[in-house]
C-alpha cells in the first residue's frame, strides 16, 4: 500500500471503530479519578491501571510507575523510525462539586444528542480523558492497519494535573533519558473559538507574589490614631496604583526588556482570526478592553505582559462597619510574562519598587508564588508545518498558530528539563464546561481528534 | 453656713463616706448587665432597678422607663434653682470574652493595691458604672449637707450604650420636653494622658461608606482575560490612591470647606499638653506621624479631618494562590470630620469622585454608614469656665479643653434633638483596660471624680 492509501485505511478503521472507541471511553470515564481528594486515591490508581492495560493490549510496553503522589503511566513503542515523539495527557479529573448542579451523575457517562451534535457527558470527558483517548485510538487504528505501532513513541500520562503536578518535575528529572524526545505532543487544549484547528505555540509565563504590609502592631481605633498612624491599606493602594501609567503601561523599570514585537507570520495569522475583544468581553458582562492602546485584542491576551491584582484583604470586611485602622494588609498579585522577560529580574524590580513605597516604620514581606518564563515554540521545526497541514486537511479549514494567555506548566517543564518543544493540539470547545458541572466532549471532537493524530503520525513518519 | 463652707462640708462628707460608696459601687458591679447578650437582659434590667432604688433613696423622683430595647433610668430633683442640667451615663457594660484572660471573675469586684494606687477591678468599673456613680455620690453628699438635692437636675442613665444605643434617639425625641436642659454633663471620658483634668469640647464627626465595584459577572481566569478585562481591585486601588496628594492632603473638591483653623485659646491649651506624636505611635509599634505637614500632632487627631480605608477585600485571599481576575471588589472607608464640614456634601463629592473612576462597563454601588458632623461646644458659656476652674481646684493643676478624635454620638444627639451642648468630663485613665479583660477604675478617680462633681455643682449653683 502507498502511504496515502495506508492513511486512508487508518482513517476508515477509526470511523468503523467509533462506537467501540466510545464504549472504551465510557468505561474509562466511569472511574472517578479525582486527584485532589485523598478518598479517591484508589480510583486514581484504578484509572492508571485501566490505561496501562489498554496500552499493553495494543502492543505498548506500558507500566504504572509509582511517585510520592499518584502514579504515572509510561509506555513505549518499538524504538527506531524517524524522530522520537513524546505524547502527554492526564487521566485524573477535577472534583465534581457542586454535585446538585449536575443534570446526571458525573461518573455515569451517556451519549446525548444536542443542538450542536452528539456529546459524551461526564466529568473528565473533555479534560482530559476524552482528549487523551484520541491518541490511544489513533495508535490502535494505526496498529490494525500497519501491523505495528509507529516506532519511537513514548507516552506519559499523569494523574496529578488537576492537583498541581507535584510529582511531575522530579519524575521528569529522574527519567529524563527515558522520556526525552525531539518533540512533545500535548492534547489538553482546544480548538480556536470558532472551531478552527489550532496549534498553541506561545504561552505566557507567570510570576506571582503575595505582599503583606505591617504597620501598627494591632488594629487601631481610627478616631484615636487616624491622621497620625500609617494605614497599610492606603500604602498598598498607593503602591499598586503606581504600577501602571494612564495608558495601562506597567511602570517597573526594565519591565519591557525582552518583550519584543510579534513576528509577522503570527501577526497575520492572529489578524486572520477576527478576534473581537468587545464581543469576547460581552460574554462576561463587560464590553471595553482595558490596557495598552493600539494593540490587537489577541496581542493583549497572548503576547503582551500583564500585571494583575488577584486578591486583596485587610481591616474589617464583615457585615456593617468598624472604624478600624488596620495593623496589616495583604495583596496577591501576578505578572503574565512574554518573550524573553526574566521572572527573576522582574521579581527583583517589583520587590525593590514595593519596598520603596513603605515608610521606614512599617514592614513589608513577600511570599513568591511561581516564576516561569514564557514559552515560544520553534515553529521553523518542520514538524509544526507538517502538523498544521495535517490538521487543515482533517478539519477542512486552515489550521492556525495561536497563543495562550495562561501558562501551561508542562510545556515549560518539557523545555526546561527535557530540552524539547511541545506542540499543543487539542479539540476541546469553549462550551465543554471543563472544571464545571455537566462537562461534555463533542463526539465530533473525539472522532476527528483521533483522525487528526492519525494524519499527524503519518505526516511525521 | 457660707457657700464655701458648705462645699467643704460636702467634700468632707464624700471623704468620710468613701468606703460606703465603694461598697455601693461593688454591689452595682456585681450585676452582669451586658447589653449585647440577650441572655443578660434580666441583669440589665436588674441594674436599672438597682440604680433607680439608689436614686429614690437619696430623694430623686426616679423611674425605670421601658423602651423597645433595654430600659432608661430617668430621675429628677425638685425644679427651680438656676439652670437645668442633664446628667448622662450608662449602666450597661461590655461583654467579658475572652474570660480566660481575666485574672479573676469579672463580676466579683475587689479593691486591689497596685503600684499606682488602689483600684477597683471588675467589668464596668471604669466604663461606665464607676464614672456614673461619681455623679450619684456627689448628689448624696450634697443632700446630706444641704438637706435637699441641687434643684433642676435631670438624670438619664442608658442601658444600651455598649450595643449602639438603638433606643436612645427615639427616646430623646419622645421625651424632649422632660429631658431638655441648658447643658448636659456626660461622664464617660477620661483624664488627659498624664492625668490632667480635662473637658472635651471638640468631637470629630464621621461619614462612612462601603463601596463595591463590579466588573465581570464572575471571577475570570487571569490568563484568558488578563490584559483585556477591567480589574475591580486595580480600579479601587487607583481611586483610593487618588484620595490624597503627596503631602497627605485629601483631594476631594471642597473637602476643606468649613474646616477652619484652631482658635488661639485651644491652640495654646493643646501646645501646653506637650503631646509627642512619635512617642504616642511608639506604643503601637510605629514612630513616624503621617498626614499633613506642619500640624501639631494633637491637631491631626482632634481638629483635622481624615480619610481612612477601614477594610478592603476582593479576589482570592485564601492560602496559596489563584490567578483570578476578580469580578468584584469592596472597600469600607470613613472620613473623620471637623468644624463645619457637611457630611452630606462630602458624601456627594466622594461618590461623584468614585463614580468618575469607574469605567462605563463596570458598576459601583455605595452603602453609607453614618454621617454626623463634628461637634464643638460653645466654651464661652460660663458653665465651661466654672467647671474648668472647679476641676483645677480639685486636681491641683489647671484643667484643659481637649478634643476627641473619635465621635461620641450622645453629644451630637443632645445637640441635634435637645439643642444643648455637653460638657464631657470623665476620670478614666489610659490604663483602665475598658472593653478588655481586667478592667479597673482607680479609687482615686472615683473619689476625686465625686469631689469634682460636688465642686462643679457648687460652681453652677
Amino acid at each position: 500500500m502507498a502511504e496515502n492509501d495506508r492513511l486512508d485505511a487508518v482513517l476508515a478503521q477509526l470511523d468503523a471503530g467509533l462506537d467501540a472507541a466510545l464504549e472504551r471511553l465510557t468505561e474509562f470515564l466511569r472511574i472517578p479519578s479525582i486527584s485532589t481528594d485523598p478518598a479517591h486515591a484508589g480510583d486514581v490508581r484504578a484509572a492508571a491501571d485501566w490505561l496501562c492495560n489498554e496500552l499493553r493490549g495494543i502492543g505498548f510496553d506500558a507500566t504504572v510507575r509509582d511517585t510520592p503522589g499518584h502514579p504515572m503511566v509510561v509506555a513505549h513503542s518499538q524504538p527506531g523510525g524517524g524522530r522520537r515523539v513524546l505524547f502527554y495527557g492526564h487521566y485524573d479529573v477535577q472534583p465534581v462539586d457542586p454535585l446538585d448542579l449536575w443534570d446526571r451523575p458525573p461518573f455515569d457517562p451517556v451519549i446525548e444528542d444536542t443542538a450542536s451534535g452528539a456529546v459524551i457527558r461526564a466529568r473528565g470527558a473533555s479534560d482530559d480523558k476524552g482528549q487523551l483517548m484520541t491518541f490511544v485510538e489513533a495508535f490502535r487504528a494505526w496498529k490494525a492497519v500497519h501491523g505495528e505501532l509507529p516506532r519511537g513513541l513514548t507516552l506519559l500520562f499523569e494523574g496529578e494535573e488537576e492537583s498541581g503536578s507535584p510529582s511531575l518535575r522530579p519524575f521528569l528529572v529522574e527519567n529524563a533519558d527515558e522520556l526525552r524526545a525531539s518533540i512533545a505532543m500535548i492534547c489538553d487544549t482546544g480548538l480556536y473559538a470558532d472551531g478552527r484547528p489550532a496549534i498553541t505555540t506561545m504561552l505566557r509565563g507567570l510570576y506571582g507574589e503575595e505582599i503583606t504590609i505591617r504597620a501598627a502592631d494591632r488594629d487601631l481605633h481610627s478616631g484615636m490614631f487616624g491622621g497620625l498612624a500609617a494605614n497599610p491599606l492606603q500604602i498598598l493602594c498607593n503602591a499598586l496604583a503606581g504600577m501602571k501609567d494612564a495608558t495601562g503601561r506597567i511602570t517597573l523599570p526594565g519591565f519591557y526588556d525582552g518583550v519584543g514585537e510579534l513576528p509577522a507570520e503570527l501577526r497575520s495569522d492572529w489578524q486572520d482570526l477576527g478576534f473581537d475583544a468587545a464581543a469576547f468581553l460581552e460574554n462576561v458582562g463587560l464590553n471595553t478592553p482595558i490596557g495598552e492602546r493600539d494593540r490587537m485584542g489577541l496581542e493583549m491576551v497572548w503576547s503582551r505582559p500583564t500585571f494583575e491584582i488577584n486578591g486583596m484583604s485587610g481591616g474589617y470586611t464583615g457585615e456593617g462597619f468598624k472604624t478600624v485602622l488596620p495593623g496589616s494588609a495583604s495583596a496577591k498579585v501576578s505578572f503574565r510574562l512574554v518573550g524573553d522577560q526574566d521572572p527573576a529580574r522582574i521579581k527583583a524590580a517589583f520587590q525593590d519598587y514595593m519596598r520603596a513605597q513603605v515608610p521606614a516604620d512599617c514592614e513589608i514581606t513577600f511570599t513568591p508564588h511561581g516564576g516561569s518564563p514564557a514559552s515560544r515554540m520553534n515553529i521553523s521545526d518542520p514538524a509544526f508545518g507538517a502538523a498544521k497541514q495535517a490538521l487543515g486537511e482533517e478539519w477542512g479549514r486552515d489550521a492556525v498558530y495561536i497563543g495562550s494567555g495562561g501558562s501551561i506548566p508542562i510545556a515549560g517543564d518539557f523545555q526546561d528539563i527535557l530540552g524539547m518543544d511541545s506542540m499543543l493540539i487539542g479539540f476541546a470547545r469553549d462550551d465543554d464546561r471543563i472544571h464545571s458541572p455537566n462537562e461534555k466532549y463533542d463526539v465530533d471532537s473525539f472522532a476527528r481528534g483521533a483522525r487528526s493524530w492519525a494524519r499527524i503520525l503519518a505526516a511525521l513518519a
